[in-house]
């Protein structure tokens, strides 16, 4: 029997970040929006990145999105983020929008480039004015570094109610030449104590053009970030950005090159590993729930199937509770709007069959329970109705997630 | 000045049930399916009543949803309605069919008429077999009389996790006569350790053929049932039927008919009472919230716009906390789908103006918070872009809300 050895093309890169590919620096710095910790941040790449964005979908945007929408549509590039957490400038009205342009326009002067190659974004409260003198000596005290404490710094700026720092780090080979793609995100309730937002920056020093990024991304949002869900509020301020630096010496990237495909993996990787650490953070979660539902009509409506079972709270509580309720996942199943055939539905819980062709499967409820009990609960569901898969991930539903948004804003 | 005494149409009976109009006789009795509390009722007419139904959206639907389908498709009418709780008799395959069946064709004997007559539902724990032997047993101890303490019984025998009976009488006059409608219903989470569904059921005297009555059902259901929210499931079992026994002696109703509208009003009141009692006996609940939005593109889009924000766990979360949080309110009109303008927004917290063309208006937080500790919060919307108008009404989110679902099955 003859062996062949394949050389993995995408690999994870441990303890990586934003600052891992080349170009980048980063800083976090105090202004006083939030109580305690950083809450004022930028990343800047030394020559301007093509850049690529998507933006939440809710019809209320806030302030920096529409600045930032209008820096990346002039060239398609940025040279510098700036980031504040602990004020959201969304439902700000005129004023809001008047702070926004006013922090790109200092970032503009402090990292000596055009207004159009600064793009901002803010988290936070919902309906309060920035507080500009604190956002003002907040950017001047910026000097991004290129050290893993900057990055870190950077992370700890842009967090609200998040527990956890979320980072992912992947490497992949293009023309011979090492490609890295670096992630931060933060995220936990999409609105919590006002505080809104998944907001995740992603540095690469592929050479990529922004189109072909932005297409990448936009692909790629659909299968990571659209997948997970802590809530099913989608805050006014969802963003997430992708600047691609070109300083690893290769050919451009395109869908033709034939190191696309790994390209593509890694960013893949990179925004999946991001949106299950936001997941799992979800407020007051203690699991991170992933559904994997295959024999879907499509990819898109077992997406959506697995997305409408992480998101119901009878789930959620179930998982919580330990209890092995697969009435509620095949009801959510139900009531998803997919097509599906009420007699060949299979799920498991992670190894544990207990619904075979739409018929109960006795199981051992000890076994159930002990499986229950793990970090990372796996949904699998089988619709046999055609080939489609998808994934989707979130977290379950706790004392704690009311007691969190059940206090006051103050 | 001349005054006009305008006598009102509609007018509500208190203490008035489903025995109120007349030709209806009930019973509940125990069986043993449920550990403690009535299990088996049913509601009989003393003649074949003109029969509407509707049945919940969920692609899985339990085997008594399908068999009294067929039972009302027959001639539009039926005589005795047999209803279990405990037991959903859902997911469970062709037994279960053949199950649903047997508890027809039970109910025929029992009541001497043809099966095509009896319509069954069943609500509780999905996916397993019923316990025909009990069934069987109780069946043949419902002896339907028409007193106040039947109604109560037959209402006891259909909750599971209710903590309140919920019933409504409305009357009206047609023709000069008096018309009654009277209704029970249960619901309280959409499935709870496995608990399943909204049931309702509405009597009434009127003289009205199974077509017009299915249509005003219809409708009707689109404005109060459907625009209720727990948690965001649909369950598998969900159905409200509506059997009029012609008794009230006047010219069949249709909406030609002068009195129609008198009709049609008197049994949407009797919808939505029923339909607040469901949401304000919500899992865990401790207030009812009614969002009332005006302003909408049509009506359709104000009742999604008020759904979206009744359905909002943060939205739910922070009226449990008398946290007067319209931030959440905004962001959840934003992601409803609906036509909006981002900039002519108005949001009231029962009279508290908190948002006025999407601008922050200050008002006393101690005013609204001490409003939010009432039984029943209102949140008036309106959207400046059209004539659409429409409500919902769900509760809050609470610890025990959280409890009651973690908790195990059995």
């Amino acid at each position: 029997m003859s062996t062949v050895k394949i050389e993995k093309q995408v690999r994870e890169i441990e303890n990586g970040h934003i600052l891992s590919p080349e170009g980048f620096k980063a800083s976090g710095v105090y202004t006083g929006v939030k109580r305690k910790r950083l809450d004022l941040g930028a990343i800047v790449c030394e020559v301007p990145a093509a850049t690529a964005a998507v933006y939440t979908l809710n019809k209320i945007q806030a302030a920096p999105l529409q600045v930032t929408k209008e820096s990346i549509a002039k060239e398609g590039k940025i040279k510098a983020l700036i980031v504040n957490s602990g004020n959201a400038n969304a439902c700000t009205g005129k004023q809001g929008l008047q702070d926004a342009y006013e922090m790109r326009s200092l970032g503009a002067k402090k990292f000596e480039c055009p207004e159009h190659l600064v793009a901002v974004t803010s988290t936070g409260v919902i309906g309060e004015y920035l507080q500009m003198d604190k956002i003002r000596a907040g950017i001047d005290l910026l000097s991004p570094k290129q050290s893993f404490l900057d990055a870190e710094q950077f992370n700890e700026a842009i967090l609200t109610t998040d527990t956890t720092k979320k980072m992912a780090c992947y490497e992949t080979t293009v023309d011979g030449v090492s490609v890295k793609i670096g992630g931060v995100a933060k995220g936990s309730g999409m609105i919590h104590p006002n505080m809104a937002t998944m907001l995740s920056f992603v540095t690469t020093d592929a050479n990529i053009d922004s189109a072909q990024l932005q297409s990448a991304l936009s692909s790629i949002t659909n299968k990571t970030f659209n997948r997970i869900t802590v809530d099913g509020d989608t805050s006014t301020n969802d963003m997430a950005v992708v600047m691609a630096s070109a300083l690893a010496k290769h050919e451009p990237l395109t869908p033709e090159h034939p190191d696309w495909s790994g390209f593509y993996e890694a960013l893949e990787l990179t925004c999946e590993s991001l949106s299950k650490q936001i997941a799992k953070d979800g407020e007051g979660a203690t699991k991170l729930i992933e559904v994997i539902v295959a024999g879907a009509l499509d990819d898109q409506e077992a997406g959506m199937v697995a997305k409408q079972i992480v998101g119901s709270d009878l789930v959620k509580s179930a998982v919580y509770g330990t209890d092995a309720n697969w009435g509620r996942i095949i009801c959510a199943i139900g009531y998803s709007g997919c097509e599906i055939n009420p007699d060949t539905i299979d799920i498991s819980l992670g190894s544990i069959n207990t619904l075979k062709e739409s018929s109960p499967v006795s199981f051992s409820e000890e076994e159930a329970t002990t499986y229950l009990k793990n970090d990372v609960v796996q949904i699998f569901v089988d619709l046999h109705v055609g080939n489609g898969f998808g994934k989707a991930w979130g977290c379950d539903l706790t004392y704690d997630y009311v007691r969190i948004n059940a206090g006051y804003r103050t």
